[in-house]
């Protein structure tokens, strides 16, 4: 069940952002949903954050309930769960792109890559179209 | 003195937004100074989700440790002080924009001013530029 700002501290749109997201690890899942393919548990839990595995299990479950992303079994193994972003988490792009831009104009260590930041200053809308086409290829 | 990754959990753009902002409270900070024309302490404590005044403190304390944020002496009050967002700080616009346009299709409930969603939609960067020159009159 999806909440709206009705269950929140305020009707503020950037309050309902941060009660979606405002925490230290959920939009390092929603980063690795988004641009780095990943889409079981195990591999959220060997990202270079280090993650605890309970702190995983409830930002994943958070997310599913706010709609956001959607868990179902691998039709590869059935043990295992797929984890994919919705529309309302794809939606979330736009803003990903943003702080991606931010931040590497500001940390001097950034790893982010250079054609991404190419393609954000001439043709950024070409750049969320092709984040948008690899959704449609998950 | 402005953090870069080098102190952070990874050198990855979206941790260094989370490190910078990935809390209950920051983005509304943000919020009250980029959009609602807030400047003094009292004023982000007088909003609608009722910041505590210690989490209040140490996350203006935080922001201007990052560079996100100044804090000067109010030449109309010497008892008080004005908190600016710096150009950093004012670097968020884009991404404050996407979070909030994204909460507004999203949230049944949102307060987003119908202005901003239709400027967003048919102009995204005159309404950038807009609130770009309300920050040089401040």
């Amino acid at each position: 069940m999806t909440k709206n700002s009705k269950d929140l501290r305020s009707n503020c749109p950037i309050n309902f952002a941060v009660e979606t997201f405002g925490d230290k690890w959920t939009l390092l899942v929603l980063r690795d949903l988004m641009f780095k393919g990943k889409r079981h548990y195990s591999d959220f839990l060997a990202s270079d954050e280090k993650i605890s595995t309970n702190i995983l299990a409830d930002r994943l479950q958070k997310l599913d309930e706010n709609g956001v992303i959607t868990k179902s079994s691998d039709p590869d193994n059935a043990s295992k769960f797929i984890y994919s972003l919705t529309e309302k988490g794809q939606a979330l792009l736009p803003a990903m792109v943003e702080m991606t831009a931010w931040s590497a104009s500001y940390d001097s260590l950034t790893n982010t890559p250079a054609e991404f930041l190419n393609a954000y200053k001439t043709n950024k809308d070409g750049l969320i179209e092709m984040f948008k086409s690899q959704f449609k290829h998950q």
